[in-house]
């Protein structure tokens, strides 16, 4: 199940400080989908004995997967469908473990009406605790 | 199937020009995973219709593919598992399309032996059109 919020837009271009955000609960299945998809068959996401051996002692999900957190708000909820991603940053900053509940939020950081450029800030939270973040730009046609 | 590539690792440390790759198509039924793995279900990826109507009059697959081809080749090839994912920047510089070719390419350009810092660059291609280009950073202990 997906939960998210999302500011109301203004009917034309975009407003600073405008945000949305999506939820997702980070299931087992959904690490083996994504282990399968990306071909990612790293162990410290899929082997439970090896991940008892590493720094996080338990199995954690890919990094990418707050980046796709965070392109199903870009592509779905602000900008929206139609807007051409032209880059990402992401820094990891804490482990996402199976069964956490990760929610990506993307902030406006500047709107460029001209060039049709739209700058966010990214955040990956698990309750309080940021997992990753960075920024992203992209084109509005 | 995947194929790739990978240069001779030196027993210790890493070498700067050190190198791998892996390749994999594009199939349709991985673009439905990711967006079922990510919440992606942005119509440019997923309806036909609609993205005809796109600059790039056909689907294409999600940047996050791109991100997720490089996370698979740093988490199984180069550094290989047991290294901590710091930071991934990423430049979108053309679509990959579904039945499209995508080799995903890592090259160390720096390694700090002391903080144990390995920084690489990221290279996405299909045939000689570059479509990602980034940076990486890992901590490999």
């Amino acid at each position: 199940m997906i939960q998210g919020t999302q500011s109301l837009a203004p009917a034309t271009g975009f407003q600073v400080g405008q945000s949305a955000s999506l939820t997702r609960v980070v299931s087992d299945e959904m690490v083996a989908l994504m282990a399968q998809v990306t071909g990612d068959t790293n162990p410290v996401h899929l082997d439970d004995a090896y991940a008892a051996t590493t720094r996080f002692q338990r199995r954690i999900a890919h990094g990418v997967f707050s980046g796709g957190l965070i392109s199903a708000v870009l592509g779905t909820r602000l900008p929206g469908p139609g807007a051409i991603y032209l880059s990402q940053s992401l820094r990891f900053t804490a482990p996402v473990f199976i069964g956490d509940r990760l929610t990506a939020q993307v902030r406006v950081t500047a709107w460029h009406a001209e060039k049709r450029r739209l700058t966010l800030a990214t955040t990956c939270r698990v309750g309080d605790r940021i997992t990753a973040e960075g920024e992203a730009l992209l084109l509005v046609p």
